[in-house]
C-alpha cells in the first residue's frame, strides 16, 4: 500500500494556510518527498513527520514554488544531527544551487548528501530498491521538468490461511512461502507453493504530474495508474493563460486521466485567482468521475 | 519616530509559530526589511505589510536562519507585478546565490535589482537618504557579519505653535520655518526663524547586532542608541557552547547594553532547547534594567 500526504498544493507564492508544492509518499516503511516549497520542512512538523526517515528528495522543476524549502531542509537536517544520507533527485543545476549556499554559510552537511541530476527529456527509471521504483514522466512546462511514475511492486505472494491450516506449518515456512518456495514439512511431506499461496497483489502505482502544459505525450507513460495527481493551475475560463504559462485546466487534467484510464484524479497546483476551489471539480467531473481536490494535509490510500 | 516589527526571532530552523530571525523597520514612511529567513513572505503577509512598499533588504550574514527567505521574496514580488527598484544590501556571495537561482528557474526580475555586497570589516555608511543613514557593525560569528545601526537625524525644525499664533503666519511660511530659513510676512516685518521655530527632534537610533559572539569592539559604534536589538541565543548555563559557536548568552547581551548605555534592549535570536522565555530576562535584569524579550509580531516605537 502506498499512503499520500499533501503537504502543499497551491501555486507560485505561499500565503497564510496555502503552501506551495511538497507532498509525501510513504511506502513500505519509506517516505519519499516530491517537490519542496518554501516552508515544507514547517509542513512536515505539522504532520508529524521524523524528519530522519526522509531519504529520497523528488524535485520536478526549478521553480521556487517547487524547491525553494529544499535548501533549509537541508540545512535543518544537519542540525538536527542527522546520520543518514540523503538523495536528490532533480534538474541539472539543483547541485550547484546548494552547494554555494552550504559553501558560503560554511555549513557543509554532517551526513552524506548524492545528488542525482537529471537531463534526459525520455523517461529513465531513477530508482529502483525493495520492490519500489521510480521513473521520470518528461513534461512540458517553461523549464526542464520532470512528473514522477511510483510503482510498488510487492513481489511476495500471500499466504493462504485456510489451506496452510490443514498442515504442520511451522513460522520458519511463512517466509520461503511468501519468497515463492515450495516446502518440505518435518514429517518429510513436499507441498507445493501454489497450494498454500494466493499470488502477490498486483502493482501500485503512483502518477505525480506538476507542472505541465496539457501534454497527450504522458498518457502512455502513466496508463492505468492507480492515482494521479495532475496540476490544474486554472479553469477553463482561462485556457489562453494555461496554454501561454505553460499549465493546465481543470478540464484538461481530467481529459488526461480519462485517456490514460487511471483509477483517480487529484488536482492541484491551484491558481490563487480562484476563491473557490469547487469550481475545478465541477469542471473536471463530467469527463473524469473520479475526482477529487489536493488540500493540504489531505491525505489518499493507493 | 522609528517602529521595529519583529518577523521572526528563533534561531536555528523555523517551526510552527517560532520563526527564524527577520524584522521590519518603518522610518519616515520608507520600509526596511533585516534578515530575511524562510517563511518571512508569509509573516509580511501576516503583518498585513504592503510588499511594494520594501525597498531595501539587509541581510547580517549567509547562514540560512537569516536569508533563506530572501529568494521567495525576490519571486513573489515579481509574481505580484512589483516595478519599484529593490536593494539588497548583504555580505559578497549573495548575489551569485540570488542570480543563479533566478537564471536556472529563466525568472528573471522584470524590476530593477540592485546588490550591494558588502566585504569591509570596519563601519561603514551604506545607506543615506531622506535624513535616514544606515552603517554597518561588524560583528564577531563564525561567517563575515554586520550588524546594522539605523540613524533618522530629522533635520526639520518644529514649529512653536504659541509664538506662530501671535503672527499672520501663512501656510507657505511654514515649511520654510521647518526648513531654519527666516521669514518675512506679507506686511513687510521680517522675524528670526529661532523666535518661531524650536530644535530639530534629537536624532533617533536602532542598533541591530545579531548574530554576534560577546564583542565589546561595537560597544563605541552603537553608544547611547535609543533601541538595541542583540542576540541572546543561550543562557549563561551555557556559556561554553555560546563561546565556541560565536554566539552571545542574555547576561552577555545585558553586558553590552549597560557599556554602551543605550536606552533600550530587545533580546532575541533565541535557541530553541529553553522551553521558558522568561529566564532570558532574569539573567539580564539585574545587569540592565530596561529589556524585553523580542516576540514573533511584536512591535516597539523608537
Amino acid at each position: 500500500m502506498m499512503k499520500l500526504t499533501i503537504l502543499g498544493c497551491h501555486s507560485a507564492t505561499p500565503r497564510e494556510n496555502k503552501h506551495t508544492t511538497s507532498q509525501l509518499l510513504e511506502i513500505k516503511g519509506n517516505l519519499f518527498l516530491i517537490d519542496c516549497g518554501e516552508g515544507t520542512q514547517i509542513q512536515l512538523r505539522k504532520a508529524k513527520i521524523k524528519f530522519a526517515r526522509i531519504q529520497h528528495i523528488f524535485i520536478s522543476h526549478l521553480h521556487g514554488d517547487h524547491f525553494y524549502g529544499l535548501i533549509g531542509l537541508i540545512s535543518t537536517f544537519r542540525l538536527l544531527g542527522r546520520i543518514a544520507p540523503l538523495h536528490i533527485y532533480g534538474p541539472k543545476g539543483i547541485q550547484e544551487i546548494i552547494q554555494l549556499q552550504l559553501k558560503l554559510a560554511k555549513s557543509w552537511t554532517d551526513y552524506p548528501l548524492y545528488f542525482h541530476e537529471l537531463i534526459s527529456t525520455h523517461s529513465e527509471c531513477i530508482f529502483n530498491e525493495d520492490d519500489i521504483q521510480v521513473e521520470t514522466i518528461p513534461l512540458d512546462h517553461r523549464v526542464y521538468t520532470n512528473g514522477f511514475l511510483f510503482t510498488y511492486k510487492n513481489s511476495h505472494r500471500k499466504i493462504n490461511t485456510e489451506a496452510c491450516s490443514k498442515y504442520d506449518i511451522k513460522p520458519y515456512h511463512f517466509n520461503q512461502l511468501q519468497q515463492g518456495k515450495s516446502i518440505t514439512l518435518e514429517n518429510g511431506e513436499f507441498i507445493e507453493n501454489k497450494k498454500l499461496t494466493f499470488p502477490p497483489e498486483s502493482a501500485k502505482r503512483y502518477a505525480y504530474c506538476s507542472d505541465t502544459a496539457y501534454s497527450e505525450s504522458i498518457i502512455n507513460k502513466i496508463k492505468g495508474a492507480d492515482l494521479l495527481y495532475h496540476e490544474a493551475t486554472f479553469l477553463h475560463q482561462h485556457e489562453g493563460l494555461a496554454k501561454n504559462t505553460k499549465h493546465s485546466t481543470a478540464q484538461q487534467a481530467a481529459e488526461i486521466a480519462k485517456n490514460a484510464e487511471v483509477k483517480q484524479l487529484v488536482l492541484g497546483h491551484f491558481s490563487s485567482r480562484y476563491p473557490s476551489k469547487e469550481e475545478f471539480i465541477q469542471e473536471a467531473a463530467p469527463i473524469f468521475k473520479a475526482v477529487e481536490l489536493a488540500e493540504d494535509f489531505k491525505t489518499f490510500s493507493i
